[in-house]
């Protein structure tokens, strides 16, 4: 470990720059405009891969497509580790609330700033970098690696499933490694053992077959968006509660142990709110905010378009009126039946004076008890790159990969977060924090060695 | 008379030609970006008045120019006429649903295609090309006519009654004609004797300080797109009435003599339904889509924006939501009450998890009953142009002015609308039924000498 060691401190400001190189492409997967991005991102990650000697493959797909890179020479009876991330990122708007352009990324105040650079590029690159360090200092590495990264990640990882289906023989692991949640707070390390899954629904209300002037015949007419809100208005009660008959009916209740492990973090509930700057907190009544964000699911507005949104007014009755909802999920929920459970919520309370059209998709929760050899692999190289025991937590954001994991690779599924609270993921200003970025290289480093270790526990 | 006609039907093609010119001018004054082509209509508009031999005047503002235009040698003891119009036009946004370019100018069917063929300009002018008969064919013309041509009607006509107010002596009138409305349907002549007012709202609501990952933070805090859907849904119940409280307190209740009037008009509610292209008609109880129309108040939502609104997903809760309200008002509604009520409704039901910003205006609904000389100088004009009785209705639109005129410049306002049930105000594909327009020309030219003989009665 030694000359890892020092390979890593001799190579900190080369890292950084190919991370910066990374993080140039404008790799935005849901937006087709950004196409070219995505293309060439995964084609200069399939050439660096190379030049570490790795052996690469670009898989296309009928969307993005995915690299897959393994260490070379694989050592029999070393246990495989699948580590896993994503090279596109979410799109950039709103452009004019950035202090610096999202893919021009620039270091400031100990942070690489840029779209993509915590969520996930910075991350998933902290184990390209570890096993570089093997590699480049022919040090044998200690687990046999696969390295697998997606190009679809935020739109729900549309061909990932199918892919891991087909090569799950060659996939398969005994460890799945993933860096793409958080830290609980800086110089904090944290293992994640439950995510939230996803019910993403667009729902477009149809009225009138035009914009109507709304003094000539609007009050003999629904109002599209005026029914929208309704409809939405709907879906939550005052108290939080998603009101869609059997929401929670599977929702797994939290255990006294988690419970018990969450009230002892640190966690201030008036810094939060001032960290996100809104007048008071609010959500689901009868649960803390961290259960609300790990372990309760939600129902939000992403986003609302109908009618005339420039500048002054435009007195019409708009012809249609369309929101973008994302359920948040928790372990047990299936995320197909809640998909259901809410289209037929809003046909059963839509004025039959609209036409309601609803466009859906959805991902699963996951839920992995941190008591396996590789979560204790994680908390002995997280404790020793960054001086700390870990907590566990769970996480309100969403992997949607992890669960077709578990059914087609198997494994034991460890979440080695790198991002912090304000790393800004989805937001404008999103940054990586560089001391978790180098700390990053060298627990990852670490825990390749663990992972070794711990199947050999397991095999004593 | 004879001359005046022979006048009117040679000159049919140029007329039309320069209607065409004026529907030419992109003069959007909701747009700043519009500017130019509302300054250039305003110029084009004095030029015209002045080659036709009329005295006239472009009074700049802090908004938009006035075009105020006078027949030259006033007659003393003749009645005085002023004919308000307004040339600026609604945005003609969305642009892919015009089949031809809005501000080309199209003949096709018997109509001008083009926005502000209808609203204002097609009407106005043929105020313009009456006056220009008699002026042309050396006929004296047989009242003291002002036109009032204003550039800020679609945006509440901001300026125009300090304006009034200033220049009330030079102004004021003993009729006030307005085409600005709409005719029952085709070939049946209307005077319209009553519109609705307007109290526009913007409302928006502030969440967090920046859009938040809907996965990591949602739940714990208030989504402002859903708390702005809640707000909206609580302004109106299932029956179609407004739940703000006090909001029907003034209403004029409908007299008799207009139901049994309005019963009488050959209203087809099936046609109608699909005229509008809704799967139902609805609006509020225990009214005909008439009388919602004309005499109910009403609250439209004109536009909805939050979040993220391109292709695909961004699961985000985004930082602010906001809504363009419009609610049309009704006789004896006052509109300032009318705002105070929605904004303290809309506050006292508001979360405090979220800031509530409002941004207003207003103005007063109109009703003149239709009993006055000048009523029935329009009615036997109407009749000549048509050949057919008008009937009298009330508008459901606004023209905010009204009310203004009625305080600052007394005199009869006569509303004789040349619009058609299906001429498009405010939506794509706007057009002037060109057999309206030539009708509209006699029609004015009689009426000019209708009211002189009005007056002559009065005085006897």
């Amino acid at each position: 470990m030694v000359m890892i060691q020092k390979y890593l401190s001799q190579n900190r400001q080369r890292f950084l720059d190919q991370l910066k190189t990374l993080v140039r492409f404008p790799s935005v997967s849901t937006q087709p405009d950004h196409r070219r991005g995505v293309l060439a991102c995964a084609d200069w990650l399939t050439r660096h891969f190379r030049a570490l000697g790795l052996e690469v493959d670009l898989y296309p797909t009928n969307g993005n497509p995915i690299v897959v890179a393994r260490t070379p020479r694989p050592r029999a009876g070393a246990p495989r580790v699948l580590i896993y991330g994503h090279y596109d990122v979410q799109p950039p708007e709103p452009l004019e609330l950035w202090k610096t352009p999202p893919f021009e990324p620039v270091v400031h105040g100990g942070n690489l700033w840029g779209r993509g650079a915590s969520d996930n590029k910075g991350q998933f690159f902290v184990h390209v970098k570890a096993v570089e360090a093997y590699l480049k200092t022919g040090t044998p590495v200690p687990v046999n690696v696969t390295f697998l990264i997606e190009g679809e990640e935020e739109v729900g990882s549309a061909h990932l499933e199918t892919f891991v289906k087909q090569h799950a023989k060659r996939l398969r692991a005994d460890y799945i490694v993933v860096s793409d949640t958080g830290m609980f707070s800086k110089r904090q390390p944290t293992i994640t053992y439950a995510t939230r899954g996803i019910a993403g629904l667009e729902v477009r209300v149809d009225g009138p077959s035009r914009d109507l002037h709304s003094g000539v015949f609007g009050g003999s007419v629904a109002n599209p968006a005026l029914v929208l809100s309704q409809l939405l208005a709907k879906c939550v009660d005052a108290n939080g509660r998603v009101t869609v008959p059997g929401f929670y009916a599977a929702v797994r209740p939290l255990a006294a142990w988690e419970r018990r492990m969450w009230r002892r973090l640190p966690f201030d509930a008036r810094a939060y709110r001032a960290f996100l700057g809104v007048p008071a907190l609010a959500g689901e009544r009868g649960f803390t905010p961290l259960e609300q964000r790990w372990a309760r699911p939600t129902f939000e507005i992403n986003g609302l378009t109908s009618g005339y949104q420039g500048p002054g007014g435009k007195t019409i009755v708009p012809a249609w009126a369309s929101a973008k909802i994302s359920c948040r999920l928790v372990p047990n929920q299936d995320p197909g039946k809640i998909v259901r459970l809410v289209c037929r919520h809003l046909r059963k309370i839509c004025p039959r004076s609209v036409r309601l059209r609803i466009v859906s998709d959805h991902s699963a929760p996951f839920f992995e008890p941190p008591t396996g050899p590789g979560a204790r692999a994680a908390a002995v190289a997280l404790e020793r790159a960054f001086g700390r025991k870990p907590v566990f937590v769970r996480e309100g954001g969403s992997l949607p990969i992890l669960d077709a994991f578990k059914r087609h690779l198997g494994g034991e599924i460890i979440l080695v977060g790198l991002g912090l609270p304000d790393d800004n993921w989805h937001s404008p200003n999103e940054k990586m924090d560089l001391d978790n970025f180098q700390r990053g290289i060298v627990m990852s480093a670490a825990l390749l060695g663990e992972l070794a270790k711990a199947r050999d526990t397991r095999l004593d």
